[in-house]
C-alpha cells in the first residue's frame, strides 16, 4: 500500500524537526515536503537545517534532500502537519483549509475557534462532527484540526476519565514545565541553572481554558464549556522534556481512592482501533511514593502515554495527584499525528 | 562587651555548618562548643570536618579547633543551637532543657509539643509566654524553643500579615524545594539531573500541619490552632539553596490586589528591634512578571527575607501567588539564630 | 534454538541493572540468576529492587521473580556476567573461575593479571589465547575475561585505528566524565549542580595503565605493554550519561587530517560476525563544529558506538580531537555482553 | 576626596553589568555615564534594563536614573570601561582614544595590537610602558589597554610565577568553562542540560596566543612574544560562572612539586599597593585531593582570586594542575577595574 503524502508546514523549527522524526518509519503517512518561512525556501532541508537539527538522531534521509517550499497552499499532498510559530499560523492555516486541505496543526491559533475541532481522540471523537460547519466557512473540503496545549493534554487526559465517572468540579494546578516547551533556542541557561522560572507567558489561560473546550459537549452544532473551574500556575524547571503537574480536584460525586485508580486504569477508548501512535494504555497509574517523574517516566508509550501517581485525599478539595506527560510528543508533535491518524481511520481524510 | 558563649549540637551536619557560618563575627553570640556524636567526639573541629565542610568559604578558624564534644548538657554555656538529626534530637534535647539550657532547635522533634514554642519573631512573638510552663515540665530554667520546617516558613511569612488583616481560609500550595533542604549527601545526582521528584518524605504534613501553631492564638495557657486549612504537595527540584512555593487562597474578607500588597509591604513587625539577623523588610514584594527565582532572590536581606511575586486573581479561591524563601538560611540555620537573638532581646536567655 | 542461560553477579547494583535489561529480548542469552550480597539473597528481584531499580523502563518481568542468589558458584548456568563492587569481586570471581564458570567481568580486581584478557573484541581479540594458561590456574575449564574502565574504553577505540596504522606514542587527555559512572547514590546532587569535581578516585591510573595492555601484543604467552604513554586528568562533570574524552596525540609516522579519519571510519574488525550486541560501524567520525556531544551523541549504535569529532592540529603533539562513549553500555554491561557474545562465536563458551 | 567619574561603554550587556555591579561603592571610581547602542540611547538606565538586568541584585539607585547615552566620544568623563561587543568595540575604541580618553577596554578586538598593553598587573605591569607610542598613534593623549580573554587570564595567572622561576615550555590546556562567558541570553540550555559542548567559537586561538604576549617582554619599544607553546581545547559545561583548566605543563629548569607550590603560594607582585579590587594572595593552593571547583572555590578574593590544585607529575610533559578563575569578575569585569586602578595609582590616568 503506498504511504499517504503529508506535508510539514514550519518544518524547521522543534515540533516540525519532531514531527518530522516521528513519521520516519510511519506506516500510513510520508513526508513528501517541507515548509517554511522565505528565507529557508529553495534549499534542500539538510542544508537549511545546518546547525538548527535539535531532536535525537540524524534528519532521516529522504526528508533531508526534500527541497523547503514557502508555506504557500500548492503543496503536493492533502494532508498537512502544523508546526508554525502562532505569529503566523492564523492566516497560513487560513489559507490551506480554503484551498482544501486537511490541516492538523499544533498551533495556538484556531484552537478556541467555534467550528474548529480541539481534539483529543480518547476524549472528544465526538467533537469531529464540528467539521461540515467548517466546511462552509472555507467552501472547500478543506479543514483545521488542532491539538490542545502542551501543558492542558496531560491535564485533560488525567480529569477526562473522572470527569466522566464523578465530575470533575474544581482544578488548581502547578505545572513544572520542560524546557523544550519553549522551542529552540528558547530558555537561556543562565535563566534555569540552579533556577526555577515562576512565569511563562500566555501559558496559564491556555491550561484554564482549553480543558473546558475538550471536555465540553457539542451540542446542537454548538461547542460548550464544560462546568468545571480551573486555576493554574505555570513554572519553568531544569528539565529537558516532559511537563509535570500538581494537580488538586474537587468531585461532584463521592469517589474512593480505588474509584479513581480503576477509572485511569480502565480508561482506554481507542483499544483496538489501532492507530499506530495510539499509546495502550494512554494512562499508566504507578503505585511507587515518588512518581511519575519526568526522566524515568516520559517515554512510556514511546511519550504517548502519560503516567498519574501519588493519588492522595485532599484537605480543601477531594483529592490530589500528579500527572507527566511528553510535552513535546503528547504534548505537540505527536498528538498532531495522532490526530492525522483518527482522521484517517474515520475517513475524514478522503471526504 | 564579652560575647555570650554558645554550642551547637549536631555541629557537623548541614544546618549545623550553616550556624557555624552564620554565627562567624556575630555580634552577640560566640561559638564556644561544638557537639555532635560519640564518632566524631574527641577530636578538633577542623579535622572531623575534612571533606566534609559544604558551606561557601572555609572553617572559622577559631571553631576549626575546638575539640568536638559529645551531645551531654555538660557544655559550658547557657545556651545551644540544635541542629540534630530528628532520629536524636528528642531525648537530646529534653536532657539539656532539664539541665537548665536554652535550646534553640531547628529539629522537628519537639515542635508541636504543647509547651514548646514553634516560634517566627515576626508573627507569634507571644507564644513565648509558653515558656513558664514548660519549666515547670524540666523543673529548671532551661526549655526549648523551635523553628519551623524549612518549606512551612516561607509560607507562613506570606501569609501571616494577609491572616492578620483579611483572614486566610484556605491554601493550596505546592512547593519546588531545593536539594540543600535533604542535606549532604542528600539526594543522589541522578535522581534529579534532567527530573523533578515529586515526594518529599514526611513534608506535607509538617507544612499543612506547622502554620496552624504558628498563626494560632496562645490563649488561657494554650495553644489553639488557626482556623484555617492547608493542603500542601511537595516536590523537589534541581536548585542548590531556595525553596519556591506556588500558592493559592482563600480569604475570609474582601481584599483588593493592592490590599494584599500593602499588607506584605507594611509588614515589618521587628522594625526598630536591632536584632542583628532580623532582616528589614522581611517581606519583599517583586513586580516583576517572573519572579520570584531561587538563584535570583533567595540572597535578599542575606537569605532571611522572604520574596513574594506573581500577586493575581485565582478562579477557585481568592488569590494567587508565588513566595519563595532560603531553606538553608530563613528556613533553618537563619531562623534558630534569629530566634535566639529575640530571646536575648526579651531578657529570656538569663532569667 | 534454547537459550543460553547466564548469571548475573553484583545483580542489584547500576551495572547489574543494565546489564539486565540489556539482554532483555537478547537472541543468545536469558537471565536464568541473579546474585547478590547475602542481604538481599532469599527474595524475589522485584521486591528486593524496590526504590532501587534506577535504569529506563521496568524490570523484565521475568527476572523481576527470580529468587536474588547469594555470589556463591552453585548457580545453575555455565556463563556468569560480574558486575560487583571491587571490595568484593576479587576472589568471588576467582571462586567462579575455579568452579568451572566463565565470568565476564566488568569489575577492576583482575583486569591487569597477566593471564587475564582485557578485551574489546574490535581491539585485541588475539588476547582471548591467554585462556588456556589461566585454566591451568584454575585447575578447571572456567575463565575470567574483563572489559576496560569506562573512560578506558572510549580512548582505546579512538587510539586503536591510529596506533595500528601510524604509531601513537604520546596521549594527554582530560575526561568530563558522566555521574551514572559513579553509581547510585554515586555523586551528592549538591557536589555538581552548577559544578565541576575535578577529581574521580583511582580513575587517572586506570586510564593510564589499561590502554597499554589492550593495545599491546600477546607474545609468546606473555603480553607486552604498548609503547605508549598517556597522561590523564579525570572529571566529572553534570552529565547523565556518556564519557567526554580531550585527547592530545603524539604520532610516530607521518599522516593527515583525512589518514586519520579514514582510519577511523574504516574500523569494524567485527563487521560481518554477526554479534548482536556488536555496532557497526564501532566508531563515527562527525563533521560538525560541536560535536560529539553526550546528550546528542551517546545514544549511536544503541550505546555501543563510540563518536569523534573536532580533529585539528596539535602545536604540541601532532593532532587533538574529543571522543565520546556510553559510560554503562559501551564503558560498562553493554562492553561485557559484547565480550560474551564474542567468546560464544569463538566457541569458546563450551570447552 | 571626589571619586574620579568613569564610563561604561556596552552598559547593558552581561560584562557591561558586572562593571556597574563591581563599582558601585567603589573608593576611586563612580559611574557617571552609562552607553550603549542607539537603540536604548536617550532612556534612562533603569527602564532600558527592565528584564535584562542579570546580576545578582538590584541596579545600583544612581546608576539607574543615568540616561543611556550613545558611544560617541563626548562622555563626561576621562575613564572609560570598555565592554562592548567585538563586532562594533574595534572602531568605537578607536575613537575614545582619538578623542583622549583612556579606554580600559575587556574586548578582544585590540588586544594583540603591537602598542596596546594587554595587562595584568600581576604579570606584566612594564608593558605600560607602550602607552606613549600609542599616543603618537591616536595624536592624544588617549589610549587603549586590554585585559585578556577569560580563559586566558586563568591560565597565565597560574602560569607566570611558574615562567619566571622555572620556564614554561609547553602548555596542553583543556578548558571547562562557565556560561556566563557566553553573554546573554548566550547558551541555549537545551544545549547544555545533561550535556557538554566541546566547542567555543573563537576561543582556542585567544588561548593559544594571548598568554605568549602577556609573558612575553617589551624590548626596545617591541613586544616580544613569550618562548612556549600552548595547546588548548576548549569546552563548555553546565556551570554558571567559573572556568575550570585542566592543565598539563613542560617546564625549562628541573622542580620539585613543593617548588610550584612555593613559586604560587608566594606570589604577590602587587602586595602593599592597596588596589581596591587586588586579592591578596592572587592565587590559592588548595591542598585537597578534589579542588579547585567552580561552585565552590569562584569567589575567592571576591572572585579576583585564582585557585590552583591537584598539582601533580605528568607522565608526558613534567606537572599537571587545575586551575579555577571567575570568568566575569577576574575574567572580564574585575580585570577591567584592576587594570584602570593600576593605571590610577601609577600616575597614568591624569597625563
Amino acid at each position: 500500500m503506498a504511504r499517504i503524502k503529508v506535508g510539514v508546514l514550519g518544518a524547521t523549527g522543534m515540533v516540525g524537526q519532531r514531527i518530522i522524526q516521528l513519521l520516519e518509519g510511519h506506516p500510513w503517512f510520508e513526508v513528501s515536503e517541507v515548509a517554511a518561512s522565505e528565507r529557508s525556501a529553495g534549499r534542500p532541508y539538510a542544508e537549511v537545517m545546518q546547525g538548527r537539527w535539535k531532536v535525537q538522531g540524524d534528519i532521516p534521509p529522504r526528508v533531508a534532500q526534500l527541497i523547503v517550499k514557502e508555506c504557500n497552499p500548492n503543496l503536493e499532498c492533502r494532508l498537512c502537519f502544523s508546526a508554525l510559530d502562532s505569529s503566523v499560523a492564523g492566516p497560513v492555516e487560513e489559507d490551506f483549509a480554503q484551498a482544501g486541505y486537511v490541516v492538523s496543526s499544533n498551533s495556538k491559533n484556531h484552537r478556541m475557534d467555534p467550528d474548529v475541532p480541539l481534539l483529543i481522540p480518547e476524549v472528544n471523537a465526538d467533537h469531529l462532527d464540528i467539521i461540515p460547519q467548517q466546511r462552509d466557512r472555507w467552501g472547500s473540503d478543506g479543514y483545521i484540526i488542532t491539538n490542545p496545549n502542551c501543558a492542558a493534554i496531560g491535564l485533560v487526559m488525567a480529569l477526562a476519565p473522572l470527569h466522566k465517572r464523578f465530575g470533575v468540579d474544581k482544578v488548581v494546578v502547578t505545572t513544572l514545565q520542560a524546557l523544550s516547551g519553549a522551542g529552540y533556542p528558547g530558555v537561556p541557561s543562565l535563566d534555569v541553572i540552579d533556577n526555577v522560572v515562576p512565569f511563562i507567558g500566555g501559558e496559564e489561560p491556555k491550561v484554564e481554558s482549553e480543558p473546558l473546550k475538550i471536555l465540553g459537549a457539542l451540542d446542537g452544532g454548538k461547542f460548550t464549556s464544560a462546568d468545571l473551574t480551573i486555576s493554574a500556575s505555570c513554572t519553568r524547571v531544569h528539565v529537558v522534556d516532559g511537563h509535570l503537574e500538581s494537580v488538586s480536584i474537587g468531585l461532584n460525586h463521592k469517589a474512593s481512592l480505588d474509584d479513581l485508580i480503576a477509572a485511569w486504569e480502565e480508561f482506554d477508548p481507542l483499544s483496538g482501533q489501532e492507530l499506530p501512535s495510539a499509546p495502550s494504555p494512554p494512562l499508566i497509574y504507578r503505585r511507587e511514593d515518588d512518581r511519575p517523574q519526568p526522566r524515568r517516566d516520559r517515554d512510556e508509550g514511546k511519550g504517548m502515554a502519560c503516567v498519574v501517581g501519588r493519588l492522595r485525599k485532599c484537605s480543601i478539595h477531594d483529592y490530589k495527584f500528579f500527572v507527566l506527560s511528553h510535552n513535546t510528543i503528547r504534548g505537540a508533535a505527536g498528538a498532531a499525528i495522532l490526530n492525522a491518524e483518527f482522521l484517517y481511520k474515520k475517513n475524514l481524510l478522503w471526504l
